[in-house]
């Protein structure tokens, strides 16, 4: 039973206390009473996302909803689309100096401050959704991550993912690691350094104009999210060539991140609230995802005629000796990789050995016994 | 925002208002004021596990401690264990008849009522964990959950999963279906059914008994949950024959059952917060699961010489057949398993062709790269 109160609610920026009825309820009943009340708190998020991405935008409104319903209306946060209160690059920035008190984005859009912001989120042949949220939960992921954040006044709650993405949309054929020399693909973070290294010319490109990018044949590729949103942007009305797997995405887990005074200032059961609602709108996220991809990957396939193409096996060893190289060297040259990379490294051999046996096994079989049946 | 507030959340037995601080503040304040106070309220949730099983068990305590933490200790769920104040078998009866608010088990505990219990769950050759949340969730499959459950008084949200299990201990190996001719095999619900089909002979043996049971030769295999509990258990102190996957719980999944006079009861903001800890205890579960398994597993292969055996592949081609048989039999036979099974089915099969694309094919390719490195 949590039935301490944090004082310093009432002082802070972000906790409003209305004045009239909290008065009158304070020199009328006795203290526990006041503890157990709910004070009015009003907050903004910035999301890292256009309110287009209504999935990943979402997460936040679900969040916020949640947590209004918990607390009787009383404590209330406005989610801000990417871009309308805070640049998406400044969102770590505006948490940090507590303009917003919170946001909701993807770590990895942050490797420009540092690369470690990355490991939250996803990197090339990380882990799978599931996995991913075992680490942040239960495997110490979070309190490294956290740890990390700590010195941008700032910490993170996981907060939703998307399961494995599609690797993207290619106006030509991707047959061998060849056909990634000089190929220019919007794609971002240390997934661009990673195909750097593989030849490609990775390519930072503002969500509105990718279409027009690869429409007018500026760039050669696209990777953006998965069938769903991919489906809702019409890469498909510019080429059919469409890969898979996001090596670089396995399990990409967005985060609520938070500044720290902000929170420490919340009653505790509002803190309460926001953890609950963070894991409930991360549960919430994949599942809807889950559900939206099934039916838009057949949509495109089935009324768009496009093609699904694995990126060939060369491509995926390339990428991952190009991706280990990689981890090799930042552990060399950056402290806060060098604090968490060894253990989640260590985390991933031993939950992929699990994986493989049960839950590997039960999906190939039955995925194989589904596609092999006579149409119905 | 929700200002509403169910006064008849006053009036049920499970909503205790305590009579003092509440009538003080019911003639001092504003209206608005008393709808924003957190009433005390104290319910009773019956476990459908021991709480040996502690992860799956503690989903039950990491919802009320969520629950309270979130209500300043206001709405109070004490959880008991299978047995102590409701008998396993009787946990659904005793929701009806709100002997207890609340339950925490799996639907498929009870398939002597209906078969259609199980379909909330798990049933053979069905949906991984990921799957049967998206479905549950945002696929529709709740909500016919639920339609079916109403006609016991009650309604249910998820409740966590295991992930997939393993599919059990042997004494002996099994090569063939021949091995399961007359196997007095520990196992449940429609999943013995199916190994029935198969010429195994099912056994229902209450979990403290199953241990001595297999060291006796009472029986000839067990069927528990997973590495993490099977390990507690010690059944490798019996035979080293622990062979996968459980075909029959690719993504079992319990659910929290509430009498649903009790939870209409409630104010709307005790409804949010169980529903949002629901959530909340679904995903940390299923963390939780695979942290532990991941070091379970090692264990047992490391340490106790356990090893690890696929299910052969003409055992897992009858028990698929003879699944859909009894899937065909139930639809003919049962109206409440008719209304769901189709939608289910037809869900499943649309999911499994998303997952085969990117997720599969990620899954395969990184386990495979990890098998194959040289140790470090």
């Amino acid at each position: 039973m949590t039935q301490n109160f944090n004082r310093r609610g009432f002082l802070t920026k972000g906790a409003l206390l209305t004045g009239g009825v909290a008065a009158a309820a304070a020199t009328t009943l006795a203290a526990p009473a006041i503890a157990q009340e709910n004070p009015e708190v009003r907050w903004r998020c910035t999301s890292g996302f256009p309110n287009s991405l209504d999935t990943i935008y979402g997460g936040a409104e679900v969040l916020a909803k949640a947590v209004s319903d918990m607390t009787a209306g009383k404590f209330q946060i406005q989610v801000f689309q990417a871009g309308e209160i805070v640049p998406q690059p400044q969102a770590i920035d505006a948490v940090q100096a507590n303009t917003v008190e919170m946001a909701h984005t993807a770590g990895y859009y942050y490797v420009g401050k540092d690369p470690t912001f990355a490991i939250g989120t996803a990197i090339p042949f990380g882990m799978n959704q599931r996995q991913q949220f075992a680490w942040l939960y239960h495997g110490g992921g979070n309190e490294l991550y956290n740890e990390f954040l700590s010195q941008f006044g700032i910490f993170a709650m996981p907060g939703g993912g998307s399961g494995t993405q599609m690797g993207g949309w290619y106006r030509g054929e991707i047959n061998s690691v060849a056909d990634l020399q000089g190929l220019r693909m919007r794609i971002a973070g240390l997934n661009g350094q990673v195909l750097a290294k593989l030849g490609a010319s990775p390519q930072a490109i503002p969500g509105a104009e990718i279409y027009p990018a690869l429409e007018r044949g500026a760039i050669d590729a696209v990777e953006w999210v998965g069938p769903y949103d991919d489906d809702r942007l019409g890469f498909h009305q510019i080429t059919k060539n469409y890969y898979y797997p996001a090596f670089w995405e396995g399990g990409p887990t967005w985060h609520f991140f938070f500044n720290q005074a902000a929170f420490d200032g919340l009653p505790e059961h509002y803190k309460a609230a926001l953890d609950t609602a963070a894991k409930a709108a991360s549960i919430n996220m994949v599942a809807l995802y889950d559900v939206k991809n099934t039916a838009a990957i057949r949509d495109l396939v089935a009324n768009h005629g496009v093609i699904l193409r694995p990126l060939p096996q060369d491509v995926l060893d390339a990428a991952y000796t190009a991706s280990n190289e990689l981890y090799d060297e930042l552990t060399m040259t950056n402290a806060n990789w060098a604090k968490i990379y060894p253990q989640w490294k260590t985390f991933r051999d031993q939950i992929y050995e699990w994986f493989r046996v049960a839950e590997d096994t039960f999906d190939n079989y039955v995925y194989t016994k589904q596609a092999n049946q006579p149409p119905a």
